[in-house]
């Protein structure tokens, strides 16, 4: 929310449950609802590629190429849009890979399992630099989010074959999980 | 976007590329992203749950309990809530069947298969009726949204087993569909 000088509170509007963040001056409702990140393990001779942050949160630390969907686009798109801006990839996408909620912060995480669709990479405006990187040779503790973590792991238990049921937030964050054949 | 009386422009804020609905009076940036609407085939004896609006869109017409997701929950989070105001229903959560991208409308769709956690169901205050329908009986002429004949097509398809990757867009919207092995 970059509100600056607006002057919003929490109200619960005419025919709704819970309060909503609404403009006392103008009577705007701003509804604030999760934010859908998209993005992809982009993978090539068994590497995937990274991309080392030039932006915040997180300057100087590795990511999949992945960011916020826009209007007007499916997320398939918006996966092939971030890895082009941050790696100059014009990427395959083959399949879900994985889903996260990250309640905390208010976002739905769909990650895709892409390869390159024509050969080579480059630092976007956004990247400092973008690389392939081996398994073995995975920058761990200099990985910018946890779900980073998470989704290399996913891709790594995928294996190459047809993909199957996505990944969901892993057992270190429990509160997502699926519960299959009881409640969560 | 519930705009009232309020003063809203689109302008390009100051280190973005795009247009963005900017309120002339007070300057706040509403930025529109996609919203994520979840929600489940819940099926019960080969039976799936269906429940008839009592709310617009679509009021008298037949969806599967589904909604938009709140900030502060996870995907299964909200869904089972969905399931729970529509249809007092206490649902246990099997996985992820389908990922639909409504581009047009700005929609990201996640839904789930579900069956009861506990039994009974009963109309909650947005739906008129709720009742389990053999696949024969689902009345097609009458549902709510497109969506909800790809995510019934896709159970359908699924089986009963253990869930593999999931539904993307069908043939007949084919902008939201994989191209495995090329650009889309």
């Amino acid at each position: 929310m970059s509100a600056g000088t607006t002057n919003f509170v929490r109200r619960v509007p005419a025919g709704e449950d819970r309060e909503r963040l609404t403009c006392a001056d103008c009577g705007f409702v701003a509804y604030e609802n999760p934010k859908v990140v998209t993005g992809s393990v982009v993978a090539q001779d068994g590497k995937v590629l990274l991309c080392r942050r030039a932006i915040e949160p997180r300057r100087g630390f590795w990511t999949i190429p992945a960011g916020y969907m826009e209007l007007g686009e499916t997320v398939e798109e918006a996966a092939r849009r971030e890895a082009f801006e941050e790696a100059c990839a014009e990427i395959a996408i083959e399949g879900v890979l994985a889903i996260y909620s990250i309640a905390r912060i208010g976002q739905v995480q769909v990650l895709f399992r892409a390869h390159l669709a024509t050969p080579g990479i480059a630092a976007g405006e956004e990247s400092l630099e973008v690389r392939f990187f081996d398994w073995d040779e995975i920058p761990w503790d200099d990985l910018a989010f946890p779900s980073v973590h998470w989704v290399l792991r996913a891709w790594r238990e995928a294996g190459a074959g047809p993909l199957g049921a996505p990944a969901t937030n892993p057992p270190e964050d429990r509160r997502g999980v699926h519960a299959p054949g009881g409640a969560a």
